[in-house]
């Protein structure tokens, strides 16, 4: 088998055979064949596609690549969400712990933010003491008392896909479906989860900006873990818009943690519930506690506290906040009707909530808050948002990606519902 | 500047800026565009293709990237060659001096081998003593005594081109017509050559297999030395069978002094002559010589013994030869109807005469001797080719590349005509 040989048959058109396959990712694995072998043949499969059964042997060599967890010794089904990542998206925050207390068991492998989506390893490390990085053992403790785990991946889960994720950020080869669904199912398959719930982000704000490319995403991975064992189910969601009125790590647990005491802004409150609610019927609880009662009870938070303190965090600490603010005025009155997501996450990235290479730092307490979403009035001279930051410098690059990110207009806009469309198996 | 923006662009099938393409060719060789990026920017440009303009400022980048020699000091016109690569093409050999005889000069820079193709710089190195790295005051001065030089490109001209080459070859996207025209024709106008013959090969044995993509790739190239000053010609030459009777380094020179002596195969005197008029039409060289006479009286092999002996080598030595032969015998009665160029040069490559990688070494005495071409008669047990190795453990892989390499038919086959077309600017 030839690295060359391979390039060459997708580069012209064709399938690569299943040995194929296994043996490329295999060799990229070792380091046999090298990142420039790799990179031309990741642009050939972005131009040129895969057919459904190459994406599922992509897939699982890349399972194949490491470890696969296994949480069959646990007494209660398990159950995951992943999202596509988005502006403002702090849904597995309040998620995580809802579930787990509504009866199942939530073994949450978590990413971090890169350009201008946040992640939720970034904003769970703005909690005081907090840790991300798990051995499997505490892991599995962390389950067992809380019900929920968020962490991130060891190095021994898909390590093909951690090299390849790396690779395709620099090289403009991020945009394929077959190898965005099968870099988020051989994650989450490896993971070992017992069923999953995809929300696929549609719009600006989202790696997918039309309902077509997401829900053929949608398609392809439901199809991946449902050939995997897993029970998978799809949501594509809205994110023409910022979700919630908070971006920004310790600005957005501090938004979670107002949904888990029965608050926070009604789209994060609504896409919670809905999420729990396809989690904890594609993991099969019998009997499991509704997610709006767990809310209004309490129980939800109590998992929450637990999940912080069982992995080194402090809940009732101070979150930390950004030195810096600057109020960003409405200039005429009427509805506000666009806010573009994508504009809002570049500005808080600008701000310092984001990094733009692996190793930059995040700022816990930048971000933007925002003081109306599409559809509410406004008026000249009323605050539209916030922009926090540790120094002012970071203001005018902010401002400059703001340029244009919303529109006053007479009436609402026409955008897209918060949930599009449900894709099964 | 951004080298992911830049490889978006294209990838989406955008048009890249000349200030796009001169950044990139200058970050690539200051080496601050990774090996990667170039790679999956180099597949999007195979798959996408360039514009006339972009091929041009993709050129003209590449040539600025190093230095640009100048021969305005020589008195007379200069000419030089260029052919795509084929199989059994040892032409420069005899070309080069013969048009120096005529009244040209010729300062050639030539290449190696790599895969099935054979490399001018090797066949050379075959001449007991004979150096293929000069200095620039030492090509002047071969030029002077000699009329011609052919010698290895320095580090310092297109050193883009350099890495770029080395990159493709190892990342599927070398049949790149953008990227194949414009790796030779800034080398090519890099080396401050007045005017240039390309002899574009066509068949199995080149890389261009059809007579439309290498009449493309011509027109492409004619364009871009005209555009920047070289008169520029190419002819398309036939290579769905071997050039000549010779495949291989030491055996090749052999037939090129064969040529020289007045004899010769009648393809290699055939082309070597139309070259030659062709270099010397396109040179403009007042009073030159009509190249059948300088091959005729001497005079072209003796600039080929003073371009020799100029370099360091002896045209008298005797020169190297395998130790190892094995003949092949036809098997049935008729007409040789067809002799696969392609099979042959792999053939020759598994014997020695080519190598895998750039580090590897080449046997000067390895290849195959044919003793009949398309069109002649064979018989049983009459013998077709010779194979020459250094060890008979080479014989066995070769057989193999040879199987289904020939047809034997009751009429001979059409061919293509050893010089299929005439592409100018």
């Amino acid at each position: 088998m030839d690295a060359i040989d391979v390039i060459i048959t997708k580069r012209d058109g064709g399938e690569l055979s299943t040995e194929q396959i296994r043996w490329t990712i295999d060799a990229y694995t070792r380091g046999a064949i090298a990142e420039e072998q790799m990179s031309s043949l990741a642009m050939a499969i972005l131009l040129r596609g895969m057919t459904r059964r190459e994406i599922a042997d992509w897939t699982q060599a890349m399972i194949d690549s490491g470890e696969r967890m296994d949480w069959s010794m646990l007494e209660r089904p398990t159950a995951d969400k992943h999202s596509t990542g988005g502006v403002g998206d702090k849904i597995t925050l309040p998620l995580a712990p809802l579930v787990a207390a509504c009866g199942a068991y939530v073994p949450q492998l978590s990413g971090r933010g890169l350009g201008h989506t946040g992640g939720t390893l970034d904003k769970l490390e703005s909690i005081p003491g907090w840790r991300a990085d798990l051995t499997n053992a505490e892991m599995l403790a962390v389950i067992r008392e809380a019900g929920a785990v968020v962490c991130a991946a060891g190095g021994g889960l898909a390590p093909a896909d951690k090299k390849l994720y790396a690779l395709r950020d620099v090289t403009g080869t991020v945009e394929s479906i077959p190898l965005i669904a099968s870099s988020i199912m051989s994650k989450k398959i490896a993971e070992g989860t017992g069923s999953l719930v995809l929300d696929v982000k549609v719009g600006s704000g989202a790696f997918m900006k039309t309902t077509e490319t997401a829900r053929e995403l949608a398609r392809t991975m439901v199809e991946l873990g449902t050939d995997a064992g897993v029970r998978t189910v799809a949501l594509l969601t809205a994110m023409d818009r910022p979700l919630g009125l908070a971006v920004g790590n310790a600005l957005e647990v501090a938004e979670a943690v107002e949904v888990l005491s029965g608050g926070g802004p009604a789209d994060v409150v609504e896409l919670t519930l809905r999420l729990a609610r396809e989690m904890l019927e594609a993991a099969g609880v019998p009997g499991a506690k509704d997610p709006e009662r767990a809310l209004a009870d309490g129980s939800a938070m109590d998992a929450w506290r637990r999940m912080i303190i069982a992995q080194g965090g402090d809940p009732d600490a101070p979150l930390p906040a950004a030195p810096e603010t600057l109020e960003i005025t409405a200039g005429s009155s009427g509805v506000l009707a666009t806010l573009d997501a994508y504009a809002v996450g570049v500005a808080a990235w600008r701000l310092g909530a984001g990094r733009a290479r692996k190793e930059d730092p995040v700022s816990p307490g930048a971000g933007i808050t925002l003081h109306a979403k599409p559809g509410d009035k406004v008026e000249p001279g009323r605050p539209l948002m916030t922009l926090h930051a540790d120094d002012p410098s970071r203001f005018p690059r902010a401002q400059e990606a703001l340029r244009d990110a919303w529109t006053i207009a007479d009436a609402p806009a026409d955008l897209l519902p918060l949930v599009i469309d449900r894709v099964t198996a």
